[in-house]
């Protein structure tokens, strides 16, 4: 029987700040960094790997909050935890008195995702599958097991959720051959950070379209001469047929934006993401309302389920930016895209910092082949930088993610990278 | 000139739990606690004392998060922060890397919290006036400053901000000689915890029967019979004449807690507390309409001033639950204040825990003599416990709040207490 007999909690840190990858108008000199999760279990070659992503300080309170969790999980068995992983879900999230400093939000929650992934991940090596597959192999009365409904059944209720999966799982084994064999399409947001110039800029976007990308993101919202300017210049790199997206990370006020994104919308965004606060739902609600030729998209804050649920029930978000290190993990994320499923919106992960786009392509996978059934409309995001640090990086082809073929959920990241990234006193911060 | 030297931060529990003092269905055992923000000054006279609270376990995370938050306050004099309070807002939620594992909620929200009230605690003991006097002798347009207006403008711009301030400030000195010579009204949630048996609540009703208490407040949300027969006794007990509240604590899912709401509603409640998801304020709205006979309150787990605004917009809450140590401090729980005047919904502030009665007093206080203006349905919460901590605590006389009277936000503990409470390490906890 395998059994989880420790949880190691690691601080790791890249100085991403040092060349400005990254940056954008609320985000200016972001540390890539992880909170990782290392599941110990009674089997030294078994171990789950998980984390959280975070842009630098705060990321000891995340490791100090997967401490926090640790003696929740400790001496389970893996077969307790994978019978029940919505009760999982429940006993991190609800623990009586971690709870309050939540709820279901913040520092706690990420490290709740650190935690749930890295079961995700144990699970997943301990069945020889990577976890797209794992859960793309459930039943779907299994696959609901996993999700924990609660404070949203107003929106769906268990009995809607599991005729939506058996619904879904029509076609699942041609869906799944033609992942394998096209990959499940991208767009790179590794051309426009806001502190690269625009050379820089022209001369990514121009890399991206050879190596075959036609979706690039790019951030705005410092400047609306300089926004005007730089959506010019990759509209006319792109061509008319390439998709644009731009990023405003927050920073407006709700009649700002749509004064921006109106002065914006000549250069035919695919979508404009996170406008305002995310925690905003209404204010979303009534830039959509305003604009109604662009798309909103948000969610790489919003905190849990129950904000996913009102941003679709209130007609409040056009594309849906799930991220499995804000949400509760994988679990927590495949709650949203059965929201996403029933409410019939788009779901293109969240992903780029450091880890975001091992989970992201799982999730993207999943969604495909468990949830909407499609990936019309749909992009995974992707970031070009740090993939070095994992043992199973993901892999590019001409714009698309390959399904990753090793067990897990593909975080787990070099031994070699950790010991020299650590917090503060691997060689790189130590120096 | 005072300048800021150091911050301590400091983990301190109450072993609560022991007796059921605090239990809700959402909380069964919580261990009162407070991560202590200590301002030494080159003043050797002069501290200001701030405090966040928390139910236990996690309470290390909020004070590792005020040493995150520290270095944006050390060093800076108290001229430069008293003449910016929304400056240090701005400050210290959008550090541009802390930021990331909020934002504007959850533990560095509180953290934040536990910092600004040490400032205004600053504030108040350098001006030689407790913390609601000194807010109620700045001029309107030196009040608005202190508060951080960003993503709300929407709701109200500083103008009309600036507008209704000028004319709340009409009868100032009347009302603050009513208010020290009636003191604030309150009611009490002493009586009825979750787990307290009926003969314990029915005497604790009766004690505050006598003591001049009409309002009382009992948790609900475990058992609908437990909770019927518990509130026709209390009701029983109280007279038609009391205010009985019931608080369910985020337990039902929204259609459930319009069928419990409806049970319940016969006992003539003042008003149903908590009844869903904290962050579910469509849901909310949706109860509000479903069960429009009873008035619908909420807020100590609301995370800041957007989710407020959306709250008030929305026409979901009846009564507004500000919390000055969820909401980042008493700046933030000012901009509440200022929302909630604007939309006509009262503000009966979150108190109990401990230290949460000590600085509800100062922000209801505020609200009567600068925002709202009126005390009428308005009560600030009221628990017996753990107030013998503090140096100068709240002072109840006939079931209302006497006006302080100490310079400060009265968040200042004993350091005896400190010392047998902290955690891990003091005499309580290492026995």
């Amino acid at each position: 029987m395998t059994r989880i007999t420790a949880i190691e909690a690691i601080d790791v840190r890249y100085p991403t700040s040092r060349m400005l990858d990254g940056s954008d108008a609320m985000n200016p000199d972001p540390d890539y960094s992880a909170a990782v999760a290392v599941l110990h279990t009674n089997d030294d070659g078994l171990r789950g790997h998980g984390l959280t992503f975070t842009i630098g300080r705060g990321n000891e309170l995340c490791v100090a909050a997967i401490n926090a969790l640790a003696p929740l999980v400790i001496g389970t068995t893996l077969e307790e935890l994978t019978s029940d992983m919505a009760g999982l879900s429940r006993r991190l999230l609800g623990d009586s008195q971690i709870r309050w400093v939540g709820p279901e939000k913040g520092v706690v929650h990420l490290a709740a995702a650190a935690v749930i992934n890295a079961v995700w991940d144990l699970w997943g090596k301990h069945a020889g599958k990577p976890v797209w597959q794992l859960v793309a192999d459930l039943e779907p009365e299994a696959l609901l097991a996993t999700l924990d409904l609660r404070h949203i059944t107003d929106a769906i209720t268990p009995g809607e959720a599991l005729d939506l999966l058996k619904d879904r799982a029509r076609g699942k084994a041609q869906r799944r051959a033609r992942l394998e064999r096209e990959g499940y399409p991208a767009y790179t947001t590794s051309a426009g950070w806001l502190g690269y110039p625009d050379d820089k800029i022209l001369r990514l976007t121009g890399e991206a379209r050879s190596a075959g990308w036609n979706a690039i993101k790019i951030k705005v919202g410092r400047s609306l001469d300089d926004d005007l300017r730089r959506c010019a210049l990759i509209r006319d790199a792109l061509g008319a047929d390439g998709r644009l997206m731009v990023d405003a990370n927050q920073v407006w006020e709700v009649d700002q934006a749509i004064e921006w994104i109106r002065a914006l919308s000549q250069f035919d965004l695919w979508w404009v993401e996170e406008p305002v606060h995310p925690d905003d739902i209404l204010g979303h609600r009534r830039i959509i309302e305003a604009v109604d030729s662009v798309r909103i998209a948000t969610g790489e804050h919003c905190a849990n389920r129950v904000m996913f649920k009102q941003f679709l029930m209130a007609d409040a978000i056009d594309v849906v930016q799930a991220d499995g290190c804000r949400l509760a993990g994988l679990s927590e994320a495949m709650a949203v895209l059965l929201l996403a499923a029933k409410y019939n919106r788009p779901v293109c992960p969240h992903a780029g910092g450091v880890g975001l786009c091992e989970i992201a392509q799982h999730i993207s996978m999943i969604d495909y082949l468990c949830f909407s059934a499609t990936w019309e409309e749909r992009m995974a995001e992707h970031a070009a930088h740090l993939h070095e640090h994992f043992v199973d990086p993901i892999r590019i082809e001409k714009g698309r993610y390959l399904a990753p073929h090793v067990p897990g959920i593909s975080l787990e990241m070099k031994p070699a990278s950790i010991a020299a990234h650590r917090y503060p006193n691997g060689a790189v911060w130590a120096q």
